[in-house]
């Protein structure tokens, strides 16, 4: 075992993060949860409302999504069917994390903008 | 300009969510700003107290917080030289974003085990 120098309590806050970090990893999960706060929407309706995202990269945060129990995927019977994506009661454990990271990137900008 | 659905307050939202993930991207940041709140640490005492971190990860990590002002490098004058790393003041606007990722990181692994 490396000997280290940091408190039991910090090791514990590192896990626990990393935990966090795991899950919501990459620049789409976060953004396709939010966007999805004023669903549900197909996947085309998604994939024109997140600027930036592709296809590929959107099919694959979904699915990550829905494994973590953030996103729940609907087939809406009729001609032609239809797919709907909305958020589980679950995603809402996220919202602390989400103000926390919209706070600081809203003050942060005005941070740079001052220097 | 894509047609799409989502609201104003909701695009702005995801743009400070984006900044924020932007800055802070990566398993290692953050982990290394909690290690530095018993700091301050030389490279190899970090090294050692950050579970899977390499030298070359470290690295670049310290280089990208030194930059956006997380963190001070400080060389310690004597023989031999040592450098000293240790958290701005600035790195404290990131306390509610460390402990949302905290709170929610120790909720989920409860939610996991009790699925």
């Amino acid at each position: 075992m490396k000997k280290d120098l940091t408190s039991k309590v910090c090791k514990k806050n590192i896990l626990a993060v990393r935990d966090s970090l795991e899950v919501l990893n990459g620049k789409w999960k976060l953004p396709i949860i939010i966007t999805l706060q004023d669903g549900p929407f197909g996947f085309n309706e998604l994939e024109k409302s997140i600027d930036g995202i592709t296809p590929k990269l959107l099919s694959k945060s979904l699915k990550d999504l829905e494994m973590n129990g953030f996103v729940k995927r609907e087939v809406i019977k009729g001609s032609p069917i239809q797919v709907h994506y909305s958020l589980t009661n679950y995603s809402g454990s996220l919202d602390q994390i989400i103000d926390a990271l919209r706070d600081w990137g809203l003050q942060h900008r005005k941070h740079i903008i001052e220097q």
